[in-house]
């Protein structure tokens, strides 16, 4: 709700938000000519790029150095995504990262590490929209994954329609929860169980397991490998295919398949808030949580 | 209940059936003397062999030119399926296509193109119980599928015990109703899940894929891929082995597995054709439809 | 209840249980000194060796000939297993067979051929017990199958987390109920659902299928085969990856993924345990289990 009146707000700002002239890092995907494009913002951690003329979004997630979702990256996130849903014209959504080797490093260790259990939950809260925004979503989304994506990134892909990942076997993609010693909650797990089956699920988050894009290829994690600088040409070729449905009957046909998972955490968001809040907020976890940043520390130093 | 009331009358009527004296062209099913044979009926639209010495009834479906599903089409088959699940030396059922190239074409389009709510719901409440006989049968159920087998068709398919596919590269089989403008309902849907899982009916059904006999077998929607002229043959001797489980043990396995699904319907039944009249009768959906009516007119044309 | 009660006597005689003196056919897993492990038990058909320095137990199931799950040897099992669940320091348990070429051979028919109805309804309290311990396990469960595993064998495999199987082409593995004419229950069949999903469940269910070790990796009904002599060292292996993750994370991951099942046994093992009496006691179904004995004796003959 507080998110919506927020942006209704910022909808109403809309037409401040500069326009880029130039997008030639992005040419694939903006190459039409200014006049037709409607839409073009930038924010701080998001950048979108609408071309009317096929009705389809490129959505850059651009927050050095790993795309971390933080706070404040999830509630621009929630209102970039939002606006787009509300745009009639706007049928497809693709989102990629404008970082290097990486499409998203997940959640935000810091928003939940010494932080008071109010900042804890409206952490947490952002991170549901940011879910129920995607995994919801009337648009084709695709995923177009040129990086490793663990734990949140994992799941923000997992929640789009269709997922074609860069084939470097550096990258990885899973939900690695268990190996930060923390649990990945009900509604990731449901999402993975969507998409890659109960018995994969059940081990994946158990062993916190990351899969290269092979190995995620053949779970069924990802759907499609291509060469790291065909990644966002072929969502977009991709997206034709999809667009190519009429809409309203893909649009039922997703809400009957994702609706239960929907409905389960909409009729319970305050209960797993507090149970998060719970969770992480506890010494153990704190300890867990405060050795794991040690460890990256070092491992960057 | 209607359909019930309906059968037993026809059940009345079964002995002035004519018998076929001549099955040269389904020898291989029917080849044994007609004195072991208690019940071969022909009816325009639905021939039934039953061969009392195996147990085993084949059901060929005979209605020119793609076996649609039209009112008067399912309402035979399901009077026929009622007959043979009430005949207790009846233990196996095979169903195929006596037209070229065709398995079933879906549903009749013509039955909720410009037709009254009245009409369209009668014709839903038929589509249903042809699910529910065959999902639901106490019988083993074997699809022989010996040509393309869209929608409906494939229904008909994945509500079967077993499915053998002719491997002719140009037959194809999936629910493919988006591509109409229409939507599968979810008794399509669990079913289907049921069969290849989440994700590959999530995708498969979003962009109403039809696949060809090989991409079939791979995602696990057909069983078993074999020349086109041996399809009945191997439904034959698949049906054998099948048969050679205790009907009661098989029987109570099977019903655990799918009552779920099938009291999902049951429960629903009057809803779900509420919702489909509402849906079909919507003049941007008969719009759909007489588009791609006159789409097909042209194709042949 | 009753087998809480009955564990904590037990549990109270633990010191008087003989430590084997000498485990050298089982050197591999207790090669540590004697000094370091706390607990080695011997009772006739359960032997756990534990080593305190890993904190994993290998459970050795050595009821001659083939492991039947008679009463008494699922007491056994449950208390040992209870007795592992209940020492914090204890983290893995790997479970394997000294009997040759079978893992186990399953529910033990003897209980339930010409017993009395009360008989009938222990011995199914007993399978169920056996089941909620192993499924609902805190440890890190792996089966390290060096022998053929149907029936109950099977459904022990699939309650565990890891199945590691002997590359054995005269083993085989599943739910085979059907062949015998009696039904996999319920929670039989969740477990098979939630490790190789509805599909290959419902055929294997039907037609009471044993699959040899690759086609059990194929479908997923075991996750590794090894060379029959390294399958309680990879086993050993295996685990050291599965302790390597946070005890609590993966606690809780393991019971949000299994509890939904759980619970529908939990709730319902009144009605479970009548049901099955009801079943197993009636006429016919005795005569079949006669059959299928004669046809053992016959065999062994």
């Amino acid at each position: 709700m507080a998110l919506r009146a927020a942006l209704r707000n910022k909808c109403g700002l809309s037409g401040l938000l500069s326009v880029r002239s130039s997008c030639s890092s992005h040419g694939r995907v903006c190459a039409s000519p200014v006049a037709q494009q409607r839409n073009n913002s930038t924010s701080p951690k998001i950048k979108v790029d609408f071309d009317q003329s096929t009705g389809v979004a490129v959505m850059q997630m651009q927050s050095p150095p790993v795309n971390s979702l933080s706070l404040d990256f999830l509630t621009e996130f929630s209102i970039a995504t939002e606006k787009l849903e509300m745009d009639k014209s706007c049928r497809g959504l693709i989102i990629t990262s404008s970082q290097p080797k990486v499409f998203s490093a997940g959640l935000d260790i810091m928003e939940m590490y010494m932080k008071s259990p109010e900042h804890c939950g409206e952490f947490w809260k952002a991170v549901q929209e940011m879910w129920l925004k995607l995994y919801g979503s009337n648009m084709v989304t695709i995923a177009a994954i040129n990086g490793s994506s663990p734990a949140g990134g994992c799941l923000m892909s997992i929640a789009c329609d269709y997922r074609i990942m860069a084939d470097n076997p550096r990258y990885s993609i899973g939900l690695n929860e268990t190996q930060l010693g923390i649990v990945a909650p009900f509604w990731f797990k449901d999402t993975m169980i969507n998409t890659v089956g109960h018995r994969t699920t059940e081990m994946a988050l158990e062993l916190g397991m990351l899969y290269n894009p092979s190995e995620a290829l053949k779970i069924g994690l990802v759907d499609q490998l291509v060469p790291e600088d065909q990644v966002v040409t072929t969502a977009t070729q991709t997206m034709t295919k999809w667009l190519a449905i009429p809409d309203h009957a893909r649009q039922i046909t997703k809400s009957m398949m994702r609706k239960p998972t929907i409905d389960k955490l909409t009729s319970n968001r305050e209960t797993d808030i507090q149970y998060f809040v719970n969770f992480i907020t506890k010494d153990s976890i704190q300890k867990s949580l405060g050795m794991y940043l040690a460890m990256l520390k070092k491992r960057k130093g």
